[in-house]
């Protein structure tokens, strides 16, 4: 299995990162060798990567009509990762873990951001069902602009029995919900051993799912248009979320005066 | 002056608001009247707007080529609107004033998702600078999911200037901005007269902009991306602002226990 990672950003974090099996780096003829394409090159020399140019409709045909930026990365598939790894590194930081799951979610822009955030704010795992959902594809890799590269990402066969995993482990789920009698966001202290529960696109969380959640809560709407899409409420959560952390793991972090 | 609104909320938000001048729905003789073009063939109709069936390459070529859904309504211009009825709005609902100011924004999308965002908190009136920014354009409608059709937005000559008159009315302007000796978002308290002002994307605030602010917020970060995309930060720190204020306006709002 190989993976084609295009856009600049993309294939820099994947170089970067190093996770992933590292192929070949190849550049569009056309493209000048100066700013970050300029930066990707030597990334991949450093990494013993060899880079070719070659003409542009290849890298079309390799990127499947995506914007690729003119580079393209063979490498080996994502490295997802697992439950016990997620939670050593909440350890190893000496956080309380905090995970997001993502239930079903179709479009790779949307996990894409989602994802970005996600790196953002310091989540030690996020969890996929592996069926019926997007997974971390080239796409998906692009729309976080390389971030999933350094995160760990679990794909599991069935998300409720990886929630019931979570709570085994003390590991409260905290589902992002929409109707009256769900409580605004801000009602209860995020400073816990978290796991963020995001439902699909459209139709939200599926029935079981929510009812496994323990506990749900709502983002406040007052406009005119009925929801949010998922990327930008889920993002405003995960913020909601770390900062009831204090901004923990923040290189600025100082303590409030 | 005519344009062409495409895809399903953005035209059933045109013709809910009526604020533009509505002169034609064209819908592909292709698609199915049901679900929602049902919905918004009868919001045409209620309003006396003609609906016709053409064929769906005129709706391509009507939408630039963007994902119409079938449907284009051509309508008058973005009714943009100025601060006395911006400020009129916030001493309507009772509300200290709550503006958002972009900073030569440039990608439709982007511009998009915060109009929604700025919709969904409760914003009185959004600011762009005449030139060099985007404007209200179909893509803009579309990516806002219509819900600009019910904002305030105001296109001035010049984005410092607005800024020195909104300052003169009593308005703190905070700037969204990064950088190690810019204090996080949750450092102030935000329920007060308020102007929001992002800078562009990749950009940032321009200098002028920047130092005619009264106070720089940042959004923490820990990852390994350099930064978040401007809509999400932005949608970030719009709800930061309304969670200050309580929620204010929303149909659930209930005293905290």
């Amino acid at each position: 299995m190989v993976d084609f990672i295009y856009g600049h950003w993309a294939v820099m974090e994947t170089l970067r990162a190093g996770r992933r099996r590292l192929e070949q780096l190849l550049i569009s003829e056309s493209a000048e060798e100066r700013g970050l394409v300029a930066e990707i090159v030597a990334a991949a020399r450093e990494r013993g990567v060899n880079v070719n140019r070659v003409p542009r409709r290849i890298i079309d045909d390799l990127a499947g009509g995506a914007n690729h930026q003119n580079v393209v990365l063979r490498a080996g598939p994502y490295p997802y990762s697992d439950m016990d790894t997620a939670f050593a590194l909440a350890a190893q930081r000496g956080e309380k873990p905090f995970f997001l799951l993502l239930d079903l979610l179709k479009d790779p822009q949307n996990v894409g951001v989602l994802l970005r955030v996600a790196d953002s704010v310091g989540v030690h795992g996020v969890v996929f069902q592996e069926r019926r959902s997007v997974s971390v594809t080239p796409a998906v890799v692009n729309a976080s602009s390389g971030a999933v590269e350094h995160l760990h990402c679990l794909q599991v066969t069935n998300l409720v029995s990886a929630m019931k995993d979570l709570k085994a482990r003390d590991v409260w789920l905290v589902g992002l919900d929409i109707g009256p009698d769900v409580p605004p966001i801000d009602r209860t202290n995020l400073d816990m051993p978290i796991g963020l529960v995001l439902g699909s696109e459209g139709e939200g969380m599926r029935r079981l799912v929510r009812d496994t959640c323990d506990l749900l809560l709502q983002l406040p709407m007052r406009g005119h248009v009925a929801s949010l899409n998922v990327a930008t409420a889920g993002s405003i959560a995960l913020y909601a979320a770390w900062q009831a952390r204090g901004w923990q793991g923040w290189p600025h972090a100082q303590p409030a005066h």
